[in-house]
This record gives structure tokens, C-alpha cells and sequence, in this order.
């Protein structure tokens, strides 16, 4: 490389180096550590290395690249052109050599390392570097005066083309191996999954010839009660096809400590857990490379996130001491393992799993893919992330630290324990408003866009009809008839009298509040009860305590944002969370939704190979909390009874919401005394 | 250590060192990097660190050892003599503690590394160190303030209390672990597979408290017609159950290439083969177990050793390359794999399972061990061995350089492919003199030790009867005859006419010499025809011509010394097999046999961790000679098929045998003329 040499500078990097006249654009790339793809290794039959040269005067780079800057478009070019055809103004980085100075762009789908851009603007870009890679070698044909095996000739073949050293292999894939070489003529298409642990990298599949069906990965949120997986192409990041369905678990419990619960009175109860969870992802992955198109064997990795139950029940690990304190796990830290030990039986035979590190025994690798995906440890100002599911994942921290706790909410948030509660379904209210003076409430139900009172409503609901209260329902009821003054801030629901409706309807010595009656038509009545109330309470309590422990933990009274997780979190309006006190006041426009960013934390995992070794270090940073242990956990729990909060004054929620000062008789049993005093008023 | 402080000497070791006054005996060893075994790391209780003071005047080592050397005998080492009691003069080294100047001896069995002196004195002892060890440790109970898992808490404590770092573990070993770790209250015993190629110790098995049963391995020769195992105490290398069935695969052909025409007739029939041999080998590690009485989970370890062919069919992979040139191997690496993976069903379910490297396409992993065991790399004179079996492997070498060949000798040796044949079981033929004079036979059979003219044979023979010939039987018959004249240097068999017993026999055009006849009892007749012949001259011009074509390549015409291993090789008579040129010329002394040396070899590996390493450095050292291409072979082999050889000399043999100089009519087809004149004559 002489002063006398063409100038190849790169776009967008900058980089930029002279290379004698007749450098492939690849070599040039390469050797200046350009992220330029290639699979066949400048072969000119993969066309990963696509470049487009810019002509003109660049007078930023300082230079003018003349109309044959580069080569010729040649033979091979020709012929990939007449096949699949090449974007205007593309080459093959391969084959077009530098003649003159030369500015090249790479394009990102040229880029190994491609930014995916996530759909929130509040969040980083994710950087692919699947930890699955497909090289195309040329084998050395066996010599018998030298022998070796077919597999040690593929081994250097990677060494000596594409610098992989030392890759090992299962037995199923030295079995496959003989008949593939034959019939690609020595030249294979090899996938190696790259352990970011140090362990040799491992080849999972060989084709023969250039392999163009693409390599693929599950990226897979396995909830208590749903399992939802993301089909993704390990090359751009794009989720080819995503499901979910429930868990089979569900036959054992509802909740994780019913399923302990389960296997502590069934000695093997885990093992059936274990085997119905297992088929259940198969079956999942089955119907994701069915809906996607592709053949199962090209799904050749999988990244799991779940919480510590589901963690031990689908890896065989029987849970029992996650149900009692001290709450120790078997295993706490990442696993990376075959997929085949899992009993993953519908993907790639020898496909390679890999599960996050466990925070704690109560906070799990979905919590850690949280904090993958929102990355506290990063943020600038003070975050608080809360998970919402049957237990709350609650994260507090910024670049200086970040803490981490669960809390036990129950099932109430997702409708359960709730008299007219549902999973959100067709037919299930979801949106509530009620009117504070006439305390007539309308809703809307999942299925339809239309509220309850406007035209259209009955025709659209009439499929589904409307069949109870989901989740997000009933947290905006609740905080409906707060707001409304139906229920006062002990938490007690007025009667008829006292709140001015025949909808607060007396049940025994409480009441309730009829949200719909279709009992006319024979449908079902739609109440909040006092005992929905008490369950939300509950739930609500331990979700807030779990936050302030966290930021007593701290030394803070407010934080900075919120960002509400868990598909649950996308629903839920935070305006109402805020006027239940489930979380700690803060502005409304500083609260947000991350979606399921357990699910978009395993989406990372599976595609930047970088981010599990970052994952399980963050991990090891966090300071975990324990609200089993905690004294200051009652407290809060108490204090955070009150709707919005006996004590914490919520200044940003007051300047939006006036709730009415109402009490219903907090003190004794029966209210009889201020129903009199009312009366009289 | 100042030079105040007493001296501590430790024997055999030699090494000495200063400690202060009350200093443990084990920690001076470790410290000095003595071999001084403990499990439970000085906690009193495994009792492997026993040493023995030595006392009085040493001039020697310029000490005087006082009686008051080492400090009493202390609670716990009463307890343990109470309890299992400690041979005279014994001390637990953790617990005596070094007041004095004193001489320690350190007995064999308190050796981690110690020597297994080996039956023959021609070969270099063992030394213990096998691959998975047991380790005590107390683990830290959990703690809901610093949550970590269970296994992770193991792993620390295998680190601080062993140095063990970074171990790994399958997910059934962590389903394992909470139980024991409580029944154990957080003592357990580890037992850690230390993997020489670098990958990171894997925990295999617990157990509560101090396991005491011991850690076994199976040292496994896989041969095409039977699998022999050695059940081994991985401790000191004691052989504790052996046995040995046959090979079920024979039902698909008795030889390897007819199996691997089977599988060419029968695509999958591979598979079959596969299933089979691993069926056999859990079964054969069963019996073993059941033998020795030891829990089958303790078999923690398999080294196995095999021919390619069976190499591929045990590890499931199609062996067709094999059948043809160049005679591909899938994989010539050494493996080291979790025996689950062979699917070896009856033993730890974590076991691991090593097989050694293949040398070439024909010349395996069973060549591997035996260069193992022999070691001709450190020979200083020039070392021909011949592993004789339905292959021949050849070796020959010495520290400059180490050649290998296999040569296709096929089943005659075995006793297959002869007439009166048979395998080497009660009631076959297989030691034969025939008296030069009379050219009468007497002959030993298997299951008795009298000649057949001695008083009591036929009794003691009456149960087996005399079926046949076995592979030895028919060397000494052959060779035998050559000497009586009844057959000659071309390998024909003279007439009755022509050697002078009615024993020759005319069969069609050519003859054969009865060795028994039992027909007037209704027995069998066992002869040796001119077919017989035949077979051995092909098998033993093969296998002279491999050996010729190594002693080409090194440019020799004769070898220092012979070691004839494979069973086989311990049952033939080195002057018989010189007789019939089956070996070069050589002093009978300078031939000697190493019995099942492949057997010996896969032990070896099994007990010491660095042989794995060095026998894997060394076969990629070794010269491969591929026989099938070498135009040298097919000249060698020719001239080879005279008895004992048309032109090489034999001045060895000679000098102890002198070969009758008998013509029977080599050149004709009809040895009518040549019998006529005799008849004049």
C-alpha cells in the first residue's frame, strides 16, 4: 500500500485505506474491519457482499471518484444479474476490484451487524450478531496417504477460509456429515453456534453447496400463564412468524405456588409439569415454522425467559424450595445448553438453547430480560420498571445502580379472585368511565371499539356478548368509582343511599356496584364487589410496597419515570394505576408502556450474542431485595391500603384528579349512624 | 519457616521443608507438593491421608526422629480407630501435626497418583490419575440477602476449599442437587470429571456427607467379534469384575466388511447395528456391575477402544466409506462425550465416555491403545508389533519414528474359513506336535492339559469332546506338518505315497493330513486340507507383508524385537508362527506376546487423565502406510506365500529349525509323475 495506491473509503464508517490496484472491495473491506458480509468467502455465489460505489467529488472525503473507479462488471456479476438480478447501482463487493479512488457505501442488509430498529423511540436499537453463524467452506477431499476424518478436514476448512478455530461437534452431526460433502462436491454451507461462555464453537447443520434457506431462531417468553415465542431470522432480526397459547400447567394451578403446592403433595407432579410444558413449546415451534414457512430443522437456536417456578419446572428441576424461604434455586445463573436436553423436539436436532440467569429466587430470567430489553442500568434518570403479572418484577435504578425485587400481587390483576373476573377475551370489559355525577358508568369490551353507550354497541357485542371483567377492566373500574366517589379512600363501596345510585346494591353487610345488568336478556350481572375491592386492594398494596422498598432502598421519595412492563403493562391505563396507588406518583407523561419486554429482552438475547454475556454480568450487579424478609414490606403494605395511599401525598396525580373526600363508615360494621346523619342532611 | 522450626521429611517423595511447630502433616505435604491423597480435605473423616512416622537416627537424611516427632494421638484419629481401626503405626496426616524434625513415609495407597505395577516386567508401570475425582466440600447454606442457586454455591465451595474452578453440570444433575445438599446438611461429596482436552470439569455426581462406595470406570474393548470390559476402581486402577460377551453384530456378518455390505444392501441397517452393540455393552456394564457389587451409578467413566468400522457403527455413524477407497473416516479425533450420548443406559446417567483417536481409515482406535500400552515411541530398539486379529494392526517404531498399517489377514487366524475350524472354546484343537519320524500327531484340546497320547486324555476329554481347530490349533498344525515334512515350501501336502503315512489323504486332486478321526465313535474327523492351506497363507502373507512394507518404509530388513498382542497373540507359538513366516525373522527371545495390549491400552487411558492427551499427540505423530495402494504390498505378498518365505532368509529360524527340503510337485497340476518315481525309488 504505497501514497500511489487508490483510496477506498468506506460509508458509513469512515474507514478508509489504500490498497494496490485490482483489491476485491471485499478483501479491501475486510482488512480494514468494514462490517461487510459474506457467507461463500468472496466466491461470488452468496452475494452477501453487495457495495454501492458513489461517484462524483466528495470534497468531505477529499476526493473524486471517476466512472471506473472500479472494475468492469464481470462474468460472474453477469451471471448472478441474469439470475436474481442486482439492485441499480450495485456490485458484488467480491468481485469488484479497485481501479481508482473509491467511495463504497454498505448498505445495512450488507451489514452483518445491522441496527434493528425497535418500535419505540425510547429505546436503543438492537445490533444483530446471532450467535449462529453460516459459513460456505471447500473441503479437503480425504487423502489416504494422509488420513484424516471428514469432520477434522471440515474443522480446518473453517480455520484456514474463515479463521473458526477449534469447533467440535455432536455425534448426529458426524453421522450426517459424510453423505452431505459427497454430495455438495466438498463444498458445504456449515452453521456454527458460537458460545459467548468460551466453550469451542459447535457445528449444528451442514448443507451441501450454498445454503439460501436462512437460519432462524425462538425468542420465548414462558409465562405462568401463557407461552408466547417470536420466530426470528437470525441474519435482520425480523420475526418471521409469533405465537403464544396457554400453559399447560394451568390443570396443576392457576398460580406458580399452587403448581409447588401441586408437586409437593404429588411427589412427581414436577416431572408431568416438566413433560407438558416441554411438548407444549415443540408443539409451538411446530406451528411457528408451519405459519412462517420455513423447515424446522433451519430453527437452529432458542432463548428462553421465564419466571423462577417455570424456570425449575421446565428444566426438570423439581420446585419445591422456591415455595419456602429461603426461596434458594437450584441454579441461578444462564444456561446454555443443546436444545435437544430440553426435549425441544421440533426443531433442529441439534439446535442450542439458551435460558438468561435467574436475578433470585423470586425474580427471575423474565425479570433479567427486562432488564435486558430496558436497560435501567443505562438510563440517565432514576427508572422504576414494573413487570405486572401474577408476581410483579419491580426494578429501580439508574447508571449508578439498580435494585430488584418481586412481589407477590396475585392473580388479581389478571381477573382472577375477581367475582366477575376473565381473562381478556372477546366479550370481557375492558375500559371503564363513570360519570361522577350521575354515577352511571360505560365501558367497552374487547372485541369492539365502541363504547357501551353509542350506537352500533349491541350489534358488535352481540357475537361475544359481554361476559364479564378482564385485568385492565377492572383496575379502571376501580379507579372509576373512586373517582366517582362510589368508593371512599378506606376502600369501602357506599350504599345506595349514601352514593346516590341503585347501582351500589347491599350483599349482606357491604355493597357492590352493578357495572352491567343483563340479566333481562339472560345474559350475567356485571358487579364490583366489596371483595374485588379487597382483592385489587391486596394486589395493589403489594405492588406499591414492593416500589417503596426499592426506593427506601435508595434513599428516594419519587422516581423519575415509570415504565410499566408485561403484556398486561400495555393496557393498563396509567392514569387509573395512579389513582389506585398501584404505583408511586409520578407525571403522567413520565409513565409509559415497554410492552412485553421480557419477551423483546429474550428477542436480544437470541439476536446479539454479546448481549447474554452483558445480561449476566448486569445480573450479578443487581442488588436484590428479598420483600419476603423485609419488616419495612408490612409497613408499606399497610400504609398502601388506601386508595391512592393513607400517607404518601401523590402531588402529580392531585394536579390532575380531584378525588372526592367521601367515607363510608371506615370505623364500625355496620354504617348505620352515618347513613342516618345523611339522611338527615 | 525459619530455621528454627522443625524439618519435615517426607518418603518416597524426597522432599523436605521447615514448618512451624503444630503444623498438620497434610498441609506440610500440600504445601510441598507432596502425594498425599484426601477427600475430605482434612476434615478427619475420609481417612485417605494415613501416613507413617519413621523414628530414630537417619543419617541418610541427617536427622533424628524423637518418639514425640508428631503430636498425640488426638479424638478424632481414636474415633476412626475405633470405629474402623488404622494398621500399626499408622496417623491420619490431617490430624497429626509436626512438632519435631521427622521422617514421614507416605504409603502407596495414600497416593492420589500412584503406581499400578502391570503384570509383565517389560512395560512401564501405570500411574493412578484418572479423570474423575471426589472431592468433599461444605457448601454455603442459602442466603435470601445475597441469592444465589444451590449449584452455584457448590461450585464456589469447589473452588475455595479444592481450587476445582468453573464447573459445569448436565440439568439432571442439578435436579439432583437440592435433596442431597439437605440431607447431606450442606456436606456433600462431588465427584468432578477433570477433561483433559480443556473443557471445563463437570460435576457428575453427589452424594450426602462422605461417599465412601468408591468411583468406577469401564475399560472397554470393542472387537468385532466380542466386547471385552474391565469393571475398574478408578482409585487404584484395580480390575474388579471382567467380562466379555460376543459381538451381536456377527448376525449381520461375521466380518467387517460384510457388515458393511450389509448395511450397503440394507440402507438403515446401520442404525440396527448401532442399536445393538450399545444394547450389549449396557448389558455387559449390568453383569459387571452385578459381579463386583457395586451400584451401577458408580460407574462414573468408559474409555472404549475399537476398530473403525465398529468405531462408526457404535457411534452411529453409516460405515460404507470405510468399505472403500480412500477408506474415509466421519471423525478421527478422540471423543470425549457423555456416555449418555452412546446411549450406555446402565451406568451414572452422567457418566462420560472416551474413545480413543483412529490412526487411518483401517487402522483404529483399538491400534490407538495399543500403541497406548506398548508405547513403541519410547523404544530404543526397533519394535515390530502385530495386533492379530480378523485385521491385523502393525506397528513399528522406535523414539526416532513410529510407522502403522493394517493388513487384511481375514478370519483364518480365528479359525474361521478352515475346515475344521472352529472358535477357541472347550474340546478344539490347539496345541499340535507331529513326530518328524512317524509323521504321527499328538495334540492338546482346550479345557485339558494332557497331550492326547498321555493316560487320562480321553477321559478328561469325554465332556467337550474333540470338535475342531481353533486359530492357534491350526498355526502349530500347519506349521507343524511343514516340519514333518508333510508339506512343502510351496504349501502343498504330500500323498500318502509321497511322506509315508496313511494319514495323507487324497481329496480330488489334492490332499490333506487327518489329525484325528473320531468317526469309529461317531466323532468328528479334523484335518487339515489343502484348502486349509491355502487360507493360512493368504491370511500370513498379508500380514508379513504389512509388517515388510513398514520395514520398507524404515528402510530395515529385520526388526530388534516382536510383540504379538490381541488375544490371539497370547496363544500362538512364536516358533510355529515363524515356521510359517506369519512374522519376519527374529530371535525366538527377542518375540514376545503382550496379551490383549488393546485392553491394557483403554485401561490405561481410563486411570490416567494424561495418557488421553499424550496417546492423542502420539497418533498424530505416527506414519500411516495405507496397504491397499502400495504397489510394494502386492510383491511382498507373493512372495510371502511360501513357508516360511520364498526369499528372505529366516537365518533366525534357521539356527533352531531345519526345515525339510520336500518338493511336491509344485509346478504340475497332477502330482502323478513325482509319485511314480518315489514309488520306484
Amino acid at each position: 500500500m504505497s501514497e500511489q495506491d487508490p483510496l477506498v473509503i468506506f460509508t458509513p464508517s469512515g474507514k478508509r485505506g489504500r490498497f494496490p490496484t485490482g483489491t476485491p472491495v471485499l478483501q479491501a473491506a475486510r482488512s480494514l474491519g468494514v462490517d461487510l458480509d459474506s457467507v461463500c468467502g468472496g466466491r461470488g455465489i452468496c452475494s452477501k457482499c453487495q457495495i454501492t460505489p458513489s461517484y462524483g467529488e466528495f470534497s468531505k472525503h477529499g476526493v473524486v471518484v471517476q466512472d471506473d473507479a472500479l472494475s468492469d462488471w464481470n462474468a460472474v456479476e453477469q451471471r448472478y444479474e441474469d439470475k436474481r438480478g442486482l439492485k441499480p447501482g450495485r456490485r458484488l463487493g467480491c468481485q469488484a476490484q479497485v481501479m481508482r479512488d473509491v467511495v463504497v457505501d454498505v448498505p445495512p442488509e450488507s451489514q452483518v451487524h445491522k441496527q434493528v430498529i425497535r418500535k419505540r423511540a425510547d429505546v436503543r436499537p438492537m445490533v444483530m450478531d446471532a450467535a449462529t453463524r453460516l459459513y460456505l467452506v471447500e473441503v479437503e477431499e480425504p487423502d489416504m496417504h494422509e488420513p484424516t476424518g471428514d469432520f477434522e478436514r471440515l474443522a480446518r476448512a473453517l480455520e484456514t477460509q474463515w479463521g473458526v478455530t477449534g469447533v467440535t461437534a455432536d455425534l448426529s452431526l458426524m453421522a450426517r456429515l459424510q453423505p452431505v460433502l459427497r454430495k455438495g462436491k466438498w463444498q458445504v454451507s456449515v452453521a456454527v453456534f458460537h458460545d459467548h461462555t468460551g466453550a469451542p464453537p459447535r457445528v449444528i447443520e451442514v448443507w451441501p453447496g450454498l445454503h439460501e434457506g436462512g437460519l432462524f431462531g425462538l425468542a420465548i417468553d414462558l409465562g405462568s400463564t401463557t407461552i408466547a415465542a417470536h420466530l426470528t431470522d437470525l441474519a435482520d432480526g425480523t420475526v418471521k412468524a409469533a405465537s403464544g397459547l396457554m400453559n399447560p400447567q394451568i390443570r396443576f394451578g392457576e398460580d406458580l405456588m399452587s403448581r409447588v403446592s401441586y408437586v409437593m403433595m404429588n411427589p412427581g407432579g414436577d416431572r408431568e409439569m416438566t413433560r407438558v410444558v416441554r411438548e407444549a413449546l415443540s408443539d409451538l415451534a411446530r406451528t411457528l415454522a408451519e405459519e412462517a414457512g420455513i423447515a424446522p430443522e433451519l430453527i437452529v437456536e432458542a432463548v428462553v425467559v421465564c419466571n423462577p417456578v417455570m424456570h425449575h419446572l421446565f428444566l426438570g428441576i423439581d420446585p419445591v424450595e422456591l415455595g419456602q424461604a429461603p426461596f434458594a434455586l437450584a441454579t441461578s445463573s444462564s444456561l446454555s445448553l443443546p436444545a435437544s436436553e430440553l426435549e425441544i423436539s421440533t426443531i433442529n436436532p441439534r439446535a442450542r438453547a439458551y435460558i438468561l440467569p435467574c436475578i433470585a429466587g423470586h425474580v427471575g430470567a423474565d425479570a433479567a430480560a427486562v432488564a435486558l430489553s430496558e436497560a435501567p442500568e443505562r438510563s440517565e434518570d432514576l427508572v422504576l420498571i414494573i413487570d405486572v403479572g401474577t408476581n410483579a418484577e419491580i426494578l429501580l435504578g439508574d447508571t449508578s445502580r439498580v435494585l430488584a425485587c418481586s412481589s407477590p400481587t396475585g392473580p388479581a390483576f389478571e381477573g382472577a379472585q375477581i367475582s366477575s373476573g376473565q381473562r381478556a377475551a372477546p366479550g370481557a370489559i375492558e375500559k371503564v368511565e363513570i360519570d361522577p355525577l350521575t354515577k352511571e358508568p360505560r365501558f367497552r369490551v374487547i372485541g369492539s371499539d365502541l363504547w357501551s353507550d353509542e350506537d352500533g354497541f349491541s350489534a358488535e357485542t352481540a357475537a361475544s356478548g359481554i361476559t364479564g371483567i378482564c385485568g385492565s377492566g377492572i383496575i379502571e373500574a376501580v379507579a372509576e368509582m373512586r373517582m366517582a366517589g362510589i368508593l371512599d379512600g378506606s376502600g369501602l363501596i357506599g350504599s345506595a343511599e349514601q352514593v346516590g345510585t341503585p347501582r351500589c346494591r347491599a350483599e349482606g353487610r357491604t355493597h357492590s356496584y352493578v357495572l352491567f345488568d343483563g340479566s333481562a336478556e339472560g345474559g350475567p350481572l356485571v358487579t364490583v364487589t366489596q371483595g374485588d375491592i379487597r382483592a385489587i386492594q391486596l394486589a395493589k398494596s403489594a405492588l406499591y410496597a414492593g416500589a417503596r422498598l426499592l426506593m427506601d432502598e435508595r434513599g428516594v421519595n419519587k422516581v423519575d419515570r415509570i415504565v410499566l412492563a408485561g403484556a398486561f403493562g400495555a393496557h393498563i391505563s396509567s392514569k387509573h394505576a395512579m389513582v389506585l396507588g398501584m404505583i408511586p406518583d409520578a407525571p403522567l407523561e413520565k409513565v409509559s408502556s415497554a410492552g412485553n419486554a421480557a419477551g423483546t429482552g429474550a428477542r436480544i438475547a437470541l439476536c446479539n450474542i454479546a448481549a447474554r454475556a452483558a445480561i449476566e454480568a448486569n445480573v450479578r450487579k443487581i442488588t436484590k431485595i428479598e420483600t419476603a424478609i423485609a419488616p419495612a414490606f408490612q409497613e408499606h403494605f399497610v400504609a398502601a391500603n388506601a386508595l391512592p395511599h393513607a400517607t404518601d401525598p401523590f402531588p402529580e396525580l392531585c394536579r390532575i384528579v380531584t378525588l372526592p373526600k367521601v367515607s363510608f363508615n371506615a370505623g364500625g360494621g355496620d354504617s348505620g349512624r352515618e347513613r342516618r346523619r345523611r339522611r338527615r342532611g
